[in-house]
């Protein structure tokens, strides 16, 4: 193996270098962790092989090298999953050693990881802007997931993980479609702005919803978050505003068994602290805010009417 | 929602028309039950129309917009198992309806059909062979599980499943590499195949080992594959020799519980029915078959040789 060395050595260091955000950090300690155990590194070397055979080892064939190792692992991270295996190289597999959804959710942000050094020396702002947000909306399920054993877990994390599992993407939707147009670069972020701001706004109004719409329009029963316990903006407002005997009235119904008590107690508790108000005003806030980026947008008035329809659509879709 | 009709209707014209392969049917199948559940395609219009408000409509932002929905509908398989979610829009979802392992492989596909459909407009011979060969990845894992539980499995789709799962990534590092040095398209060819042929054989070699290899080199036990009653390349040939009563043998050595004895009886059949000695021809087959590629390759020899020393430290490794 003496040989391939040279090779390996030009993969490994790429791969220390990669550099995972540290937040998440059960999103992508695991991926760490599941590169640095190993494996023959057969597939990058090859493809460095492939390059020096007619030409020298680029700088662009160590990307896709490094791309092709990652896809790899991708997908040996969800085959043990399916294959139930314990061990991979002798150490535990990720969904062992941590649990099932952090095997699957690491394992497509090592997907969208390989996308970006596959794409690297042909990327454009599109395909880099779709896979930034790929890669947010990951870590937002994971955060969302996070706060479900979470203790305390703040409003301004909240709406955080509600941008980043939701908002981003339809940010990206927009502004997408501005690029594509060629549209110029500051009114593709007023779009991007625009569709996050929305997109936020709607996540708020679908908590909303669930504990104060009117059942059969929603497509969901209502109460069905206050029920599994979910930590909405509702809640966690709700919390930050009580007294400690509210408090303690909250932390009693967690675990109230009969299910209309527990709707009944807790919208109760929200309409002493007044949290349906406050969480109107939120949803309206990110929308003026959203749709504030829509005016700034110099265009007649007929070109804005179509997102508008749109705009509309959402908001008032239930109330 | 007048208004937004065409900017929909456009979006379901593309999406029925994306026609998924037939097979594998348990991982395609899922896909266009779980698109066609619908969902309101607020992102994708939200391409369309920002793409609108610039220009005109073009091919390429109704395939980003697509795109951008179905990676939306890939994150929501997979946090619909991430969530234990039995219904998603009333409709039993995909973990449901089939099994989390399809529910994770079929949202892995979908993720390589909305990249394909995000990077259309800028595709080049590189990322089309990267995600045809993610997409034949997913399809030899979905072969691979169906095998756990089908009947009867032929030689030919064994090898077939082989390729996919294992062999196809092979070629395509090794032609990725060629095509970032420009090699011309016939060599470019004849490396992918040389990958694919070795990597078929590498594979072979891994069931041999399993059954054959001297124990502590390979890194796992001796005999894994025959007590998980694994339909590897032995068994499958085995079962094609063996007379009625060595069926029979076969049939009963399934349910043995002692391993050694398991372990030992399959092998001495395996042994009755030379099956050592043909799976270590075709293991050559494959091997040789891959090196006749790379000898049709005008190169000097020397360009040659560290390909040569990575064949040679797969195939002679553990023999």
């Amino acid at each position: 193996m003496e040989l391939l060395s040279p090779y390996l050595e030009k993969i490994e260091l790429e791969i220390v270098q990669l550099g995972f955000p540290e937040t998440p950090e059960n999103l992508y300690q695991p991926l760490s962790y599941f590169l640095n155990i190993g494996g023959k590194r057969i597939r990058p070397i090859l493809t460095l092989i492939g390059a020096e055979m007619f030409d020298e080892i680029t700088p662009e064939a160590v990307d896709v090298a490094v791309g092709i190792e990652l896809f790899h692992n991708f997908t040996l991270l969800h085959d043990d999953i399916m294959d139930n295996a314990p061990l991979r190289r002798n150490f535990q597999t990720v969904h062992e050693k941590w649990n099932t959804s952090t095997a699957i959710l690491s394992g497509d942000v090592l997907f969208v990881k390989a996308m970006e050094k596959i794409l690297k020396g042909q990327s454009n702002q599109l395909s880099q802007l779709f896979l930034t947000t790929a890669k947010e909306v990951c870590e937002g399920q994971q955060m969302d997931m996070n706060f479900e054993t979470q203790l305390n877990v703040s409003i301004s994390e909240y709406i955080e993980m509600i941008r980043l599992k939701t908002s981003v993407l339809l940010g990206c939707a927009l502004q997408c479609g501005a690029i594509i147009s060629g549209a110029n670069e500051e009114d593709q972020e007023k779009l991007y702005q625009l569709g996050t701001n929305i997109g936020i706004a709607f996540q708020l109004q679908d908590d909303h919803l669930d504990t104060f719409g009117l059942s059969p329009k929603v497509g969901k029963s209502i109460g069905g978050d206050i029920l599994s316990n979910k930590k909405t903006f509702l809640y966690l407002k709700a919390l930050e505003l009580a007294s400690e005997s509210q408090k303690q009235q909250f932390e009693h119904l967690l675990s109230e068994h009969n299910p209309e008590i527990k709707i009944a107690q807790t919208v109760a508790l929200f309409n002493e602290l007044n949290v349906q108000h406050i969480s109107q005003e939120k949803i309206e806030f990110y929308f003026q805010k959203g749709i504030s980026y829509l005016n700034e947008i110099q265009l007649p008035e007929e070109r804005k009417q179509a997102l508008k329809a749109v705009i509309d659509f959402l908001y008032h879709r239930n109330f």
